[in-house]
């Protein structure tokens, strides 16, 4: 994997998961040289202390790096918990000689346990310590970050030879017992403005880490950071729409990590909407899709009950006449303007049952707007691995 | 049961369920009298064309019934489907010497499938025939209608010796593989004026049916029908009050058993929300948490993980600052103005899991706004029972 100059990573086990010996919990991710930065968090009124403290703190032009712990989500936490979530970014900077201002935090796992801060003084330091530019130490920091993930996520790549752009992610996706909390970073060597930062990465966010669903729950922690430590001209014009791009491509590609990384399930769902009066209308229907319970089973059980994504599409409150819609599942088409066709049930079912990644598409003949959505389905493991998490 | 003067019932085994011999599948309600009449119908913009048809014939003065069948949705059946529709109401008024467009119609059952008409022609002369006005012939009405509902939904009182309000119901809410498909026909020998019926009526499901959820999924075949048929003084004033009123109640009764009755489910979960801005943003909130698959698994699992309740709060779309918000579970209040309190998981863990009926109250500051939503856990079972429905 291509990684960026002038950044280190660790990751180590610091305690928080007092069951498990040896886990991985706590990550680093730091630029050598002060670092143009922003982030895009979670929607919900409900959110954790980190998200309130990065909020803070971008976009900024010297951020020197983040903190992110794993077990535990300083959610839900008042007061304490914002102090603690500003003492580990302080106990950071401290170890490596940057102001506290300068370090962001995030965190994932357990609602409204307060954290265990004598674990974070001791862990921190070490964390610290451990840095490296290594392969191992990102792999490390990429591990660290995991909850119920079963395998890391990452990214990296050239970009037309003049920087690299890189990133790792986390999300449980579907068994998401933390709400499917995700967390992302981005790091780059290209020098761009951290408002351009800021408004290209909203973009791509919108484009793929909020076109995939589990179960709807917004978690209270969803984070998102790019760093931009690059020493060369600032990026503008031309040059930056490439940037942009490779931005895009890295949500991309972490976005669909996290669906297919989905434990409970047995299927990865793709769905199109096409034909809408816009991006934003296509996306309303696809997100209700995506989230509907029966369309999930229907999947899980290889069921052409296709009843159910017609009338899920219908109660997503985009108003629209059902003559003008059609649905399409892998190549067989079962309803056309507003009409169900023939159809082979078991020829339909045998083909859900033995494709891994099922795609869908609804046809609408409104206009040019789209979308394209990720799902999974909903499978009894996933109801066992969400009935027992904290307890 | 108390029933009102003047109606017949009956409940027959047409065949349109060709796995079940002799289950009944084909129901009557008739007046012996022309009926004021009114509907409210589901929001789904796909929706079933007996729903098409009511929504043309209604309100009206001179309604003598409906016909409803389960097995077939008669939905997503376009052209086709609304011919039979209107010709499963005329089959019903020519039977019984009634004007086609003064019978109603309405149908549950697998989306998308053609009508079989020849079982209808067969079978609606002899629902006709069977019209009784017995408890018996109640029964088999309400059973008639059932999908995956373990017991008939029935409701009946004496509403201060002046008249009767009585009802029945089919919903079979967790389990709904049908998409929780609830139809409800409420029938009175007061005498109401159309328009007064229809708002009244639309008040009720309002605050009642449409404040129950299993997985959120809108049928497109919802319906609820009132019959007034009373030939004494049309009802004004303070007493079309205390009708209003008798209504609500009947809704409320029929569309709590509904809720009660979710085979795949281990718990019916109250969830009241209060100190809103008004009930409308109170309604809201309950909604997005009785939605929430994180929050049902929690229940199911027992696991008192709270922070998946107050997040889902959190993303129903209602701005509110977290230090507004209490939580109580039972009789444990376990986070209060933003800040988690100190309990006892274990207890906790052992109130869920011996409980059926689990209340929860999130309480915020703003207002007089509240609301009352029933739901149910999502169990493995419930998966199980939606996987594999129509193959």
């Amino acid at each position: 994997m291509k990684t960026p100059t002038g950044y280190r990573y660790s990751g180590i086990h610091s305690g928080l998961r007092t069951n498990e010996p040896g886990r991985l919990d706590l990550a680093m991710l730091v630029s050598d040289r002060p670092a143009n930065a922003a982030g895009v968090f979670t929607q919900n009124r409900v959110c954790a202390a980190p998200v309130h403290l990065c909020r803070e703190r971008l976009p900024r032009n010297d951020a020197r790096g983040v903190v992110i712990c794993s077990g535990n989500a300083n959610a839900c936490t008042g007061e304490q918990g914002m102090a603690d979530a500003r003492r580990m970014a302080a106990l950071s900077a401290e170890s490596l000689g940057f102001k506290p201002e300068q370090f962001l935090v995030a965190s994932t796992g357990v609602i409204g346990r307060m954290l265990p801060m004598g674990i974070m003084e001791a862990g921190i330091p070490k964390a610290a310590k451990a840095l490296s530019a290594d392969a191992t130490a990102l792999r490390d920091a990429a591990t660290a970050i995991m909850t119920t993930d079963t395998r890391i996520k990452t990214f990296g790549e050239d970009v037309d030879g003049l920087y690299t752009m890189s990133g790792f992610a986390k999300g449980a996706a579907m068994i998401g017992p933390n709400m499917a909390t995700m967390l992302g970073f981005l790091f780059t060597d290209a020098n761009v403005d951290p408002k351009d930062l800021q408004s290209i990465l909203r973009d791509a966010v919108q484009d793929t880490f909020n076109c995939i669903s589990v179960e709807g729950h917004t978690s209270t922690n969803d984070t998102v950071l790019i760093f931009a430590n690059g020493t060369g001209g600032v990026l503008k014009g031309p040059p930056l729409n490439r940037f942009s791009i490779a931005v895009q491509r890295a949500c991309s590609t972490l976005s669909r990590a996290i669906a297919e990384d989905a434990e409970g399930a047995n299927h990865l769902v793709k769905i199109d909407v096409v034909g809408c009066r816009s991006d934003a209308e296509a996306r309303v229907i696809a997100k209700t899709v995506a989230e509907s319970a029966l369309v999930k089973t229907a999947i899980y059980g290889a069921d052409p009950n296709w009843g159910r994504i017609v009338s899920a599409a219908g109660y997503s409150g985009v108003e629209f006449d059902e003559k003008e819609l059609s649905l399409t599942l892998g190549h067989f088409t079962l309803y056309k303007n507003g009409t169900p066709l023939e159809f082979d049930p078991k020829e339909v079912s045998k083909f859900m049952s033995e494709t891994r990644e099922i795609e869908m598409k609804l046809k609408f003949q409104r206009g040019e707007g789209r979308c394209t959505f990720y799902t999974c389905d909903l499978t009894t493991e996933y109801v066992r691995l969400n009935a027992d998490y904290t307890t």
